[in-house]
């Protein structure tokens, strides 16, 4: 998916097929808390999540306390959200299990 | 050395070896920002962090945004920061170079 900002109906459908995702107050960005097991499984998902986001060239922003991830997805270049954020949030939510 | 809360003395103490470190404002944590050339070296960090932080068994605070990662350390069970603090403070400054 391309790098053009998702208009707010693009944005709400895309959001739809993302459970736990939701719109970042004040922010063109999307965001969701995962929790894990311990710290062992969170960084172990977030290693498996660098990689992918090394692959797309695109990066999250992320909080790590413990066992648990906030993550922010945004994409700086179009200012808003796109269809890069939708494709690693996906994959975070598949590696997330 | 032990998980027991340093008083203010010895916090600074401690802080005066650790350049970039600073108190937490509102809290009995210290902070540092640490900046590497790109994701790959920052999340490279937090991987040899990780590693150590498991080995210790204590865990850091830290969000990272591309090359960036701020961290803030705390010991959860004393109230505040303890020497487990210093001691991965140390690792990250050694490791990051």
């Amino acid at each position: 998916m391309d790098a053009t900002r998702l208009d707010e109906l693009q944005r709400a459908e895309a959001l739809a097929g993302l459970p736990g995702w939701a719109p970042v107050p004040g922010r063109d960005a999307i965001g969701k808390v995962f929790r894990f097991a311990d710290f062992n499984a969170a960084f172990g998902w977030m290693s498996r999540v660098a990689l992918m986001a090394e692959r797309l060239d695109h990066h999250p922003e992320w909080r790590n306390v413990y066992n648990r991830v906030e993550v922010v997805l945004t994409t700086h270049d179009a200012g808003g959200v796109t269809g890069r954020d939708i494709v690693l949030a996906r994959f975070m939510d598949a590696a997330a299990g």
